[in-house]
Formats: structure tokens, sequence, C-alpha cells
């Protein structure tokens, strides 16, 4: 499995949370995984993933909400692009989940998706995964 | 190694981290696995993992105290079942944590242990771990 | 692949970003890895790991103001050494990331840079990898 897969997602909003759960379950079944980890990657600094609640939406609105409240925007911060905020919340979301592949479905709880979480759209973005069979 | 492992768990309190290090052994031990990773899964949204401190109690309790002060369980929410404090540490702490396994061990520093962290409790839980060798 | 690498460091202050992309890519290249997954793991209970943007230097020194804001050196702690913001930063942060080898390069992001944060510094501290191929 040694290619690297991408997603091309577009962002609608400055802060949002995006379920790719769909998108990389499409890469499993493509290419015929039956077992093994699938790390997903986001390569910016101002985005990440996380895993959540897939079925009130009010739980993803709620988790951004309050990154907004603790990690504010202006806050006196020193680098000149004005986003310190985004990079602050890409570090604590992280950019990498690794993702257990079991007779080719990605094995979640009842309730969890996997969300891209944009913190400074709308943009263009991908995100990354590669696949280790085992 | 194509098997799915589960931990099963109850949790006795509303917040609460429990030591799973030794749970997570047993697998390694058991399946006579010599060298890989093993990614460790909480299939659940109001709980996580975390990797820190095992000799003072007191360090994992001021890191729930401090969790519980910044992300309050009552902050104006919109989630109707009550509980997005308990989603948001979920994802500040992650569900998933990948493992070394060295010579049939864990590989952990000397004051590592790996937590259930418990955020809406108490519940029956479940923890999943996959071993990838290599 | 079934050794298990190991970096050395020594950090300056209390808290603290060092950039090691570098150390990792050159362990990577040392041992000829085509693909896979590379573990970096930290293990120290007060420091962590987090990947985020190395072009300007503003950006880490914003993220690590920020932290220390929320999480206080002084807050009530419990633990008699009295070094819990450390901790609850290293949470955060984690002390693990999953990279992707992929035609014998980490792949990253134009702007991403792999940082061990040190929240409890100056010491010396080391940094584990262990790769798997696949």
């Amino acid at each position: 499995m040694d290619k690297l897969h991408k997603i091309s997602l577009s962002t609608g909003s400055r802060s949002q949370f995006l379920d790719i759960t769909a998108r990389v379950q499409e890469i499993i079944s493509r290419e015929k995984v039956k077992d093994g980890l699938a790390l997903v990657w986001v390569p910016h600094t101002t985005a990440g993933l996380t895993i959540n609640e897939n079925a009130d939406p009010d739980v993803v609105r709620d988790i951004l909400a309050s990154l907004d409240k603790r990690f504010p925007w202006d806050d006196g911060y020193g680098h000149s692009e004005g986003n310190s905020a985004a990079h602050i919340k890409s570090s604590l979301m992280g950019c990498q989940k690794t993702l257990i592949v079991q007779d080719g479905r990605l094995a979640l709880g009842t309730w969890q998706g996997l969300y891209f979480c944009e913190f400074d759209g709308p943009r263009k973005r991908e995100v990354w995964v590669k696949i280790v069979e085992g």
C-alpha cells in the first residue's frame, strides 16, 4: 500500500467541522483494504482533525464555540498574519489521527464521525490518507 | 494480527482517569507480539485517552480539575443532552493513541501511564486495541 | 524495522518548542525507509509534540503564550512538585504523533514542522522513533 491518497475539500466559513468519514471509507473500499491502520493527515497549520459525535449537529457547534471563547481571534498575538488562534486550535485538535480498519471498514463507535476542522477558512484544503495493512 | 481486541471498563464518577496500561500490556503479552504498534481506540464521544504521570495521583486530579475549570459543565451550550463539556474534553484529549511495542513490552517512559478519560460517567465503557507488527 | 531509535535533546528554558523534523528525517534516511509510518514518542510527562508552522517563529511563541495564559503555572494545584501546568499542557499537545513516510521522506505540508514541546525545562530530554514499513 505504497500510495498516498489525497482528498480535496472546500470549506465555507472561518470555523467549520466537515464530516469526512465517508470520504476515507471510500478509499479503504476502493483499495480493498481488509485490516490495518489508516493514518489521516491534514497538511495545513490552521486546520485539524477530530473524532466526535455525528448525530446532533449542536455538538460540533458547541465545540467550535467553546474553542473560540477560550482561544479568541484577538488576544495580543505577535504573528503578523493575525490568525494565531487558528494555529493554536490546530495544535489542540491535532493534524493527524490513526484509525482502525477491520474487515474492510473503519472501526468506529456508534456515534463517532471523523471531522476535518477548519479554523481559518473559507479555503481549499487537502487531507492525506496513508494505509498500512497488518 | 487481524483481530480487534476489546477491553471492558466501568467508571465510577462523572470525571475520572483510569490507568489501563496493564490491560493493554496483557493483550500484547497474550498475543505474543514482539515489535510494532498498538493503536488504542475509545469508541465513545464523551471519553478519551491520555498518557501522563502514574506516580502521584494528584497529577491526574489536577488535569481533571483544570479541564473542568476551563471547559465548565454549564456554558450556554446548544446540545440538548447537556453534556457538551464532555464532548469538548473528549476532542481535547483525543480518542486514539498509538503506542510502541518493543521486545514484547509497551515502550513507555518511567513515569508514563495510559489513562482512559471518563468525562460523562459513571458508565460502562469499551476500549479497542489494534496491533500492527512491523 | 525492529529497532527503537532515540534522539537526545537539551532544552534551554521552561517553555520552548524545538523543531525536530530534520532529526526524524535523518533516521528515515539512514535506515533507508521508503514507505510506511513513523511513530514519534516523548517518554516524558511534562513535555509533548505538536505539528505547526515552521516559517514565522511568532506562531510558536503565540501558541506557548496562549497555553500559559489559559493554563497558568499557579492555579491551586494539589501536585506537590508544583509543575501541574506542564503535565496539563503535555496532555493537551500529546506525547505521540504518527507521521507518513512516502518515497523516503516525511510527508509534510509546505509550512509544517514537527516540534518537541518543552513545558518544564530546561532539561535533558529524549524522543523515540519507531518505524513500521507498509
